[in-house]
């Protein structure tokens, strides 16, 4: 017998050896090996939660990803919801359905990537669950963060005159999938952003703490369906500047052979950007955004985006935004 | 085309239906329909959160199992969490992977059937995920419950000279599993103790508001399984009476003609009792437990467990508890 199978591990042994790498916080009375995890409550604080869920062949491809990346990025996504509420984050639950065929180094490679991207933020393994799958590979992660009493940003808030900003650069992540989908090997800097992407929440705090952005999203679906989510939420429309979207220079070279490539910092998703929305017109001016925020347009009366070209003309996207069922 | 097709709804759609039939609560700031659910934090209280997954083809086979009574068993065995920490539970996060095969009306019966059943305990559904599956039905729910500060009861405290209770009756779930994989059609009690198990809110409540258990897990392994949690975490060990084990009516009938049917109780699983270990010797007898709970056994020091028969010779289970990778 080898320590390699997981079947000769047990669940028990597996779990055993991911509570002894988690880490501990001041929050945490009771983390991983109990029916539940015990934590403090701060009553100036309110509780952020929120659950992803990321399946094999649907959210990810084993061919692409390794399996610490992938804990990284499991690990990121989620907290990229606190920061989309512009709070901190603090525990993480994971939980895994494992197909039989995964090794015990497997499955230590993905806790290793999602413990270390968690570390990164500040966060905790606080618990989680294990089994087997007859399927694919099931990951559900829970994250839960805090946020100052009444300083949480929802989708909301957007009212006629705001301007709309989004950090970083869009579209990277998706024009990576697609050249991985193609057969070709994307350049490293756009493999990275959709291999490992970061969540902001440093930006997410700074918005929160200086009452800057009046709703605030952030981008998995597409830069058009979250700004979408926004609009619906506050009952406003949105014009888009097509020629401000921010672009990487891997992406803009890309674009430079294909117009249509433009469709994917629009549409194609999984960005993890910022974006939100402000009663300043002029804040990407500020030296204090890491990473840098753009104006990309305004916030309008109405409903629906149009979406302009340098010339005035309407912009018509050929993509929708990821939908699981459409 | 129809409504009836998951993909004419598409996955915000679906969302909004949910939404429409969530309910609210005074601790809920924000629930479903932004990045995070937002929710009060009271300081004399601690913060209960666990995680469970549902697999269809490991935990449930939709042969047996309405999408109704799935529902309510999902909300139930995560809320079991909670009792088993003594808490009171709050709100319920539910993501689910569904198969391109399942139509709308099947996720509004889970979707119905979990809400009712957290409806029942009162907590409120606060947020979740929703993807397409290729493989099976997958379920994920999160729990989250509070205590009074310093009242929840861990595995850890079992002391030598502690008596061993048991709320309910043993065995029922795994016997009316094992006649449902034999092809037989269990006894209604029976089924009903398996496929629709309720979650002992109220047991786990008295016992850390009266502080009557020393150690408390909830049964969902099996018996002798999660006795092991609190022994190994308590660094002690068991004698268990075989003849005090408390059986169901229905259970005793099946298991006159065949005694190994006892295995079942020692180490079927999916009980959702809850087993505690407790200073006081006499517990039973008082009239305040619902369901009544019945000592089964002492604590001792050393390890494992001893399972004597009415005749003072020990007996050996045929069973473990059940691993999910061995």
């Amino acid at each position: 017998m080898t320590e390699n199978e997981l079947s000769t591990l047990g669940e028990f042994g597996l779990i055993r050896r991911i509570q002894q790498q988690a880490g501990t916080a001041r929050h945490l009375i009771k983390g991983i090996g109990d029916d539940c995890a015990v934590q403090i409550q701060q009553p100036e604080q309110e509780l952020l939660t929120s659950t992803d869920l990321l399946i094999e062949g649907v959210h990810f491809n084993r061919r692409w990803i390794s399996m610490e990346q992938l804990g990284r990025k499991a690990a990121a996504v989620n907290i990229s919801d606190i920061a989309a509420m512009g709070g901190t984050p603090q525990s993480l639950f994971f939980a895994v359905g494992c197909p039989q065929k995964l090794s015990v180094v497997e499955i230590e490679d993905l806790s290793r990537g999602f413990l270390a991207e968690a570390e990164h933020y500040g966060a905790v393994l606080a618990g989680g669950d294990t089994c087997r799958s007859p399927g694919p590979l099931f990951l559900s992660v829970t994250v839960q963060g805090v946020i100052a009493a009444g300083s949480a940003i929802f989708r909301q808030g957007a009212r006629a005159g705001d301007a709309i900003y989004v950090s970083g650069a869009l579209g990277d992540s998706a024009l990576a999938l697609r050249l991985l989908q193609q057969g070709k090997s994307p350049p490293a800097d756009l493999l990275a952003r959709h291999l490992t992407p970061q969540a902001r929440v440093t930006l997410g705090q700074l918005l929160s703490r200086q009452q800057l952005a009046s709703a605030l999203i952030d981008i998995s679906d597409g830069l058009l369906a979250d700004l979408g989510h926004i609009l619906e939420d506050s009952a406003v429309g949105a014009d888009l500047e097509l020629e401000c979207l921010p672009l990487s220079d891997a992406f803009r070279n890309l674009l430079a052979a294909d117009r249509i490539v433009i469709d994917l910092a629009l549409a194609g998703g999984e960005d993890y950007e910022l974006l939100f929305t402000s009663a300043h017109q002029n804040l990407a001016g500020c030296a204090d955004f890491s990473p840098p925020v753009t104006r990309i347009g305004s916030i309008r009366p109405g409903s629906g985006i149009s979406i302009y070209q340098a010339n005035r003309s309407l912009y018509h996207c050929s993509r929708g935004g990821f939908d699981h069922f459409t």
